[in-house]
């Protein structure tokens, strides 16, 4: 779906395989990788996350960021430590690294794909699966929102207290995204392209997204437009998932409804994500969206599909568009012949994967 | 589930059936109301909503506001017009009249009880139900958040346009919030109380909402205590719902949560909703979560079930638990034997109920 030039020669990724499960199901990724991929990759290894905060003190380096700003790809596996752990406050980690590498490196368009995979378990009853097919991707925007650290707080720790949090939201962090969206819908089969927000609610940021979302849409005659608000947008997510194809979003509603959609599409172990910079002036990132579970970390226990998919996003980021649907279409014949009581370990999962191609 | 000393005499109820099905659904709330109450209802009906503003201009006349303040209870239909009606533009009715009424009547616990009721379809699978029975209540905070009108845009319409959003937090309204939330999670039988929050990335008002939690946590030993953030929420409530007894969340995520929380249990047509002011220092006011479907309206084609437990809550808030109690009983058995293919008239479905009183 990319209109990237193809990518050739040796291309040099950053590994972020960060804690808990994420450097196994990485080991995974880039073992399907290394066989689909076209191009060489020359993998540099980062180790950033909850471990070397804890270690070191440090989070990001401007000297590691600056490293990693040269790299044309990035693959990330999870990072975070043990849950309330009181030496790591809540956002060290998600401001500190994963979400200053995503303004940073400017990933405005977080890219999150949802299909119901055969074989794969949905929470949602036969009488709405037969609605249709599943299989949509959500456009959230990545730089700007309630993400951007803006807000603050006064008299903390008195009853006097008052803390705020400014959602951003500028014609050009919106214009950007929303053109990125309508070119994806407008590759797809159904072209249809829904906006999700709160504008009756949120008017100020509500009227610049509405605005934008009409004014580009006529640009794009061939995309069907449609607008629901993000209550609404949840009924529909469990009722009739079916009729979503592309849905652009801003960077709040979208961390919501993705991991509504993966739930929904049998859970966070599935669930692909990118990180992108479409104007490539600097490397995106690729990582699966659930977390580090340090509970099952280093076990082998891990489903490193979720990975090896961000792989597949990857590549086709980078210009390969044809190994990219190789891989998923390994990963959907892996699914389809799962059995369903199987526990295979993760490197068996990467291995049947690699298999297949 | 209140502890309100239970009102006597006539109570004065201001009633504003609005647009669309709002007076046909309204109709049957007070109709239940009527037999079901120990107190006798003095209504006076106030038309506000769509229809009004289109007629006239006007949103929520001041003098309006005036008088609905000296009531003992306000029972909503449904405001809102036609979808993109360009003479009603997003924000007029919801900013101007409902969410007014919300912030001048001081309703800072926004409750919505979820509850798959029996003979109530949901879209979840049978694998997921079977976990457990769903049976929890939000306790949204009413006031602050996102909801408060706070920012503004510069350059609209230009390409140099920004707009912003500020979710307000103080510690006098979230302590409010949570004190409840703990007050009602301890005398329910399982006790349990969830913080959802995202104070990973919304640090700021997340350091606040996780202190309060917290230090109001220390005086109920009683009440188990649960903190996930809004994106694992949405898993939860996918994928075990069973799980939630009383969640406590800021405004916007519990706008999102309860239309989930309402679609897994059989949809918005029984979802109700009590804008409480528990310290009586103005009126409450009670509301099916639903809108105006204006598209089926006057046809005696709505399910008016949401207005009719919108009405017990309303009893309930104003210390009649029982009489409460005896409309949810209606409902279930009314529920229970509905003959799933029938379609009733909205005022058969009052007249059904009423009768088992
Ligand atoms: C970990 C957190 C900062 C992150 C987010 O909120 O974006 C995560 O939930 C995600 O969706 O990638
Ligand atoms: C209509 C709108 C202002 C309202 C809200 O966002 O609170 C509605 O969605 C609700 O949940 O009551």
């Amino acid at each position: 779906t990319q209109q990237n030039p193809p990518a050739s020669g040796t291309q040099a990724l950053a590994v972020i395989p960060g804690d808990g499960i994420g450097p196994e199901v990485t080991a995974e990724a880039l073992k399907v990788l290394e066989v689909a991929s076209p191009v060489t990759f020359e993998s540099t290894r980062y180790d950033l996350g909850a471990e070397r905060y804890l270690a070191t003190g440090e989070v990001l380096p401007d000297s590691v960021l600056a490293e990693i700003r040269g790299h044309d790809a990035i693959l990330l596996g999870a990072v975070g430590g043990k849950p309330n752990d009181p030496n790591l406050p809540p956002g060290i980690l998600e401001r500190g690294l994963l979400l200053k590498l995503r303004f940073e490196l400017d990933h405005y368009v977080n890219l999150r794909p949802s299909r119901l995979f055969p074989g794969s378990v949905s929470p949602l009853a036969e009488h709405v699966l037969e609605r249709g097919d599943i299989d949509f991707v959500v456009v959230r925007e990545g730089t700007e929102g309630p993400y951007t650290g803006n807000g603050g707080a006064l008299r903390v720790g008195t009853p006097a207290e008052i803390a705020t949090e400014v959602s951003v939201n500028t014609a050009y962090g919106v214009e950007r995204v929303i053109r990125d969206a309508y070119a994806r819908a407008s590759k797809r089969d159904r072209k249809k392209l829904t906006l999700v927000h709160k504008t009756n609610v949120l008017t100020n940021a509500g009227a610049l997204w509405w605005r934008l979302f009409q004014s580009i849409g006529a640009e794009h005659p061939d995309v069907t437009t449609d607008y629901i608000h993000v209550d609404a947008a949840m009924i529909f997510m469990a009722t009739d998932p079916a009729r979503f194809d592309v849905i652009v979003t801003d960077n709040l509603f979208g961390d919501i409804i993705t991991d509504l959609a993966a739930a929904i599409t049998g859970g966070i172990g599935l669930a692909a994500s990118g990180n992108v910079n479409p104007d490539l002036t600097a490397p995106s990132m690729f990582e699966p969206v659930h977390g580090s579970a340090p509970d099952i970390a280093g076990q082998q226990k891990a489903d490193p599909t979720a990975a090896i998919l961000s792989g597949a996003l990857l590549l086709d980021h980078l210009g390969h568009a044809d190994a990219a649907a190789a891989i998923e279409a390994a990963v959907l014949a892996d699914l389809s012949e799962r059995a369903p009581d199987t526990s295979r370990r993760t490197s068996e999962v990467g291995d049947a994967i690699a298999a297949r191609l």
